[in-house]
């Protein structure tokens, strides 16, 4: 079929590895909401490397609800991704809030991401297109798929294949979970359109104890990927707590993804 | 945990089996959306019970949002039904849509199925309560879980353990698909209610060549089953033909579906 | 516009009078949720009579939620309707939940009521088209407007012109209210379906002290009329006490409606 | 009550007035959806302020769902603005969608507008709480009102009173309008914030002939005035023709918008 032919791998560099998102192989992203400190974030990325996450995330600027909420550390986060990124010879995803960041964020990133609360900050997409890293495009909170795919547009105007869909759950009438993730939007996507996509199994259901269920759905549904929330002590988190595994979970969840993608004669994709 | 403790498995006879759904086994209800013919459903039946299927299913009063649409046969189907479920010894689950239709669908059904309209329809629900056989309880289209389960209790008022829920997609902002199937349900009810959930695939993303890629998920996620529907020419189906699968698309799904679960430790259930 | 040429008004009997809603003046139904007891009918009907209201509600047979909650009064019911009826010279529209309701409600009603969690009951919607009464047919939680017009349908099968579309609130992502009122849909359906088309405020909003500015806002987009919920004592109602009116309430609503009303060339109907 | 009395009106000059916003008068604020060209931006200003609209609306910079689509003049349009609000002794309220933005644009605009889609770009709002012109705070697409009071916070940080709140319709599953216009928003707005609170009925349902009935509602239940969209010749309109009132449709809903207003004892404020 013409759109399986032109199907697009989103190339990146993550440490002292390249990697092609999209190969049909299944890639982990972990690690804390926010980078909270030099301890907190150095030990979310030893536990999740070890257990073959292939990139790093970490919010250093974060989109809140409220003023009065953490809005992640900014600047000062750049020095403990720099530290811990070189120990661990992986990269980062962090989100881009605006586009005056790009410059400064460039250096230290693998992809850029775009949350669900920009996914139709024009201006923001249109300014990442003028830069040669990827882009992590989150679905906006009750954004159609066809909107979706019109701002993937936006940002890969080059034909360099930048753009990575994530599914993140959306806002329906629902209270008992904080979103609904889409599935079916997965399963539609991977027919229908040539970006790879991955599920944001934290953000869709909010609560950690039913997340690693949620991920392996994701796998069995045909996603390329998860990017999934980790913090050493969730209690004690500053953003998210309620929806980020320990790092024993995440161990657990990563045997059970690999028999479920093995049984589909796919490969969970390691560090 | 208290709940996992008082979790109800749901018996039921399907001709000469009798099935315990809520054992940690992987059901696989399938058929036609509507009983049309006895050619059609004596054909869809050999098929499916072929390849599994340990229960069928298939309309004979359909509720239609109009009133041109087909209706359903009605009690012209009462001997089609007693014809395939003798030749195939097994049983059927179809939607009673009006509390006087109980009587005498009741000889002829292993499970009473309430339709996603009628969840709300609490005579229909209190009617069933008057009678021993387990009702397989769609969600609403757009019920939350807790009116969804305060509906169950409607039926489950005497401890005989007799509510199956099946999730089959809610209506949301999106119309790429026919509905959003909403799998965080799954993972939820599955953590804080005692009643087994099904998924119905079929309804919840409306395009069959998606269905397989759905049904995985809904196993990967913890579900107890799946009522699917399946036509042996989908195009000349009278209601529903876009989102049925082929007798072949089904045999192909079982052979999937019993990877992913064996994967997970779980056994699929074949009649 | 052959649309507007063929308006369908509802004629109804309330009481010594005959009405035709859809005529263009701006008809009133008022009573409570529920009928609680012959004391609080009669208190309720005498100040809402008394201010303008053209016909009674009142709840006999309520559709709750929880099995638990008030179920109303049932047939215990039916003297305190006759009795109340006779002594203001007035009808009643109540909700049918069950086909099997219909002919005993019948001498009492003069119009019959389906809930919204009954629009697609469509067993009972074909019973309803048997009879000659009227029916006003609430929207369903998450319906369609294209579906509300098919149920309509269903029951308008003879061309006696027997229904009166009525807007409640749809079920959407905000819950500081109970529902959201869709009156778009009141704007659309009065240029483009022949059926009247009245709204519900109190289910709508949730809450009695904004009742009053939806109701306004009503009856200045078009609508043909309310029905709105009052009751003596909020505080002690059996069902719904949050969003029923006071008396006095009422009666300064019904005197801001004249005025809207008169503003825009349209008549306040009273009784 | 406490909120009644901590009201906020807010402040703006337009041309050679100063209005006060909230101080429970209407106010129109009229034009196109865009700024096209010299001759259609003049020709619409001269109809809407004839009229009594008191601000102009004008779209330099857009969002849109597609690259493809008409993107604004930008920049080219600075000197349109300045001679036809030069002839018209009126401002302008223009959207800002890049923090870039605000330097630039600060001299020509009497209130700088945050658009649906930029509800949650918090970078945005940031930067707008540090200048002192008042930010008219468009509804996120799916935005909870907690969340839109929230986004006020992050403007109104000085005590200022900078903020305008307007509704312009939310997400649901209707499809058969626009979006769906949140009247019970506004309802709840204005009895539990300090804000005033507008409606924009041209995106809210998106159908211009059904724009002056939504506006008339908008009018009763209490909003603090309107923004709606006018163009000379909606079917030429390079954007949103199809939900723009002709000038003479304009016209004719000034004067149904004073008589509803004047009989609930309001006031039309006229330039």
């Amino acid at each position: 079929m013409a759109i399986e032919n032109s199907k697009k791998n989103v190339t990146f560099i993550s440490g002292d590895k390249t990697y092609s998102l999209g190969n049909g192989h299944f890639y982990v992203i972990a690690g804390p909401c926010s980078i909270e400190s030099e301890v907190q974030f150095l030990e979310t990325a030893r536990s999740v490397v070890s257990h073959g996450a292939c990139l790093l995330r970490g919010g250093i600027w974060k989109l809140r609800s409220s003023a009065q909420a953490f809005q992640g550390l900014g600047k000062a986060a750049f020095d403990i991704v720099q530290k811990v990124t070189s120990e661990f010879h992986t990269g980062l995803v962090t989100e881009v809030t605006d586009p005056r960041q790009i410059e400064s964020l460039y250096p230290m990133v693998s992809l850029f991401q775009v949350g669900s609360r920009n996914m139709h900050n024009y201006a923001l997409l249109k300014e990442l297109a003028n830069q040669d890293k990827p882009v992590l495009l989150k679905r906006g909170l009750a954004a159609y798929i066809d909107e979706w795919l019109k701002a993937a547009d936006y940002i890969d105007t080059s034909g360099r294949n930048q753009v990575i869909l994530c599914e993140r759950g959306i806002r329906t009438f629902e209270t008992a979970t904080r979103n609904t993730l889409d599935l079916n939007a997965v399963a539609f996507l991977k027919k229908n359109c040539p970006y790879p996509v991955i599920v944001d199994p934290s953000h869709a259901i909010g609560i950690s104890e039913l997340v690693p269920d949620i991920s392996l759905a994701a796998a069995a549904v045909g996603a390329d990927g998860l990017i999934v929330e980790v913090h050493p002590s969730p209690k004690e988190a500053l953003s998210d707590g309620p929806q980020a595994l320990t790092p024993v979970q995440f161990s657990h969840l990563m045997i059970k993804l690999e028999k479920v993608l093995n049984a589909l004669d796919r490969k969970l994709q390691k560090k």
